[in-house]
């Protein structure tokens, strides 16, 4: 058995952040909209559909929480549970993505009821879930450090959003403005375990694959709206 | 293909308090424990093989948490999470627990390293929370609410501590003397919960099927201590 040395932290951190590569900043679709070129229709539908995925990220989260021995990871990682949950209905991440949908011109009702989701989305969404409930809860966070490369995707957002499409009251752009600073922080935290957790080869690895595996998802996600919107 | 009515819900209210009868309150250890039989020995022995169930239960509200799509449950459920990891090491129903160890003699590490964990304690803890994992969310509220039956045996417990085990320093009371509240508080929502979903026979017959599967756990928990007690 060949036995690979582990890599250095600068290394491991290199190769981890050397996967923006891979990141959904650079889809075609995600490129079109930050240009201003998406119909009110196209905005409305990725609106629609990202909402399957920004609902099911509680329960990907206390997914992790529940995989993981450590009372001090637990009570931190919670926080994101809360995060988009939110205080109540009218408050946190989900209330301020419906916001969204709705200054876009779509109604909550019809958000809710995830008519507009797609399969493809809906699939990649919940490959997601399931890889944060039944891989280790380290791989889970691993998965969760694309937030290392969102918060300048985000940013770039809100500008697009302002400059391109002010048809889009600015009631909602709550989520893209908030979201930037908690997802640094977010990332700082889920950096700092991964690092401290995967010592070994074999787990940088999986670290490394997760990561992959997430920008895969995200990914499919726009994949499946694009190909949608050209079979229209 | 027979079809039975759903209870009223006052009918399965009455089914889901039956269950009292095999609560762990009669259990004979529980019996032997509050008459003030145990050893130190034997009071030690029950602390450290209990923090096993304790420090599992984080993991199994979480479980709850990851599998249920409505937000207004998580939000509230996620508070057990939180109240048994607290707010650091210091605070919360994990330290308290330790807090009780340490007042009955044991070492942190002792109970931390899980040296005196049984087999049989194991197992049933890991059943409950794989329990949460994977049965509907619903069941898994359901198997909590041997919450109902519990805050007088903790009363109960708390009396026998004192009145018995003067040994035991009151720095290790916390646990006993908050936690009837909570879990008050707790039951009460959680039979909400169970009325509000379990509307058919066949989800009340899950529901009531749940708790007595807890029942079954904790009562092997005692079983697995009496035995080791038995067989030194």
């Amino acid at each position: 058995m060949v036995m690979t040395a582990a890599l250095s932290t600068e290394e491991f951190t290199t190769a981890l952040r050397a996967h923006s590569d891979r990141y959904w900043h650079r889809h075609p679709l995600h490129l079109r909209l930050h240009r201003g070129e998406l119909s009110r229709q196209e905005l409305r539908q990725w609106i629609a559909n990202r909402w399957y995925y920004q609902k099911c990220l509680p329960q990907k989260d206390a997914a992790i929480v529940a995989n993981c021995p450590d009372s001090e990871v637990r009570r931190r990682w919670v926080r994101r549970v809360l995060y988009q949950d939110g205080a109540d209905d009218r408050h946190g991440g989900h209330a301020q993505w419906l916001d969204l949908a709705e200054a876009a011109g779509l109604s909550r009702s019809e958000v809710l009821d995830e008519r507009h989701v797609l399969p493809g989305v809906r699939f990649a969404t919940d490959a997601y879930v399931t890889f944060a409930r039944t891989r280790p809860w380290t791989e889970a966070v691993a998965s969760s450090l694309t937030e290392l490369f969102s918060p300048d995707l985000m940013r770039e957002r809100l500008a697009a959003l302002r400059a391109h499409y002010p048809w889009v009251a600015a009631a909602g752009h709550a989520y893209f403005a908030e979201r930037p600073a908690a997802a640094t922080c977010d990332a700082r935290h889920a950096l700092e375990l991964v690092l401290a957790h995967c010592t070994t080869r074999e787990r940088q690895q999986a670290a490394l694959a997760a990561l992959a595996f997430k920008c895969e998802v995200l990914w499919s996600i726009l994949d499946a709206l694009e190909h949608a919107g050209r079979a229209r």
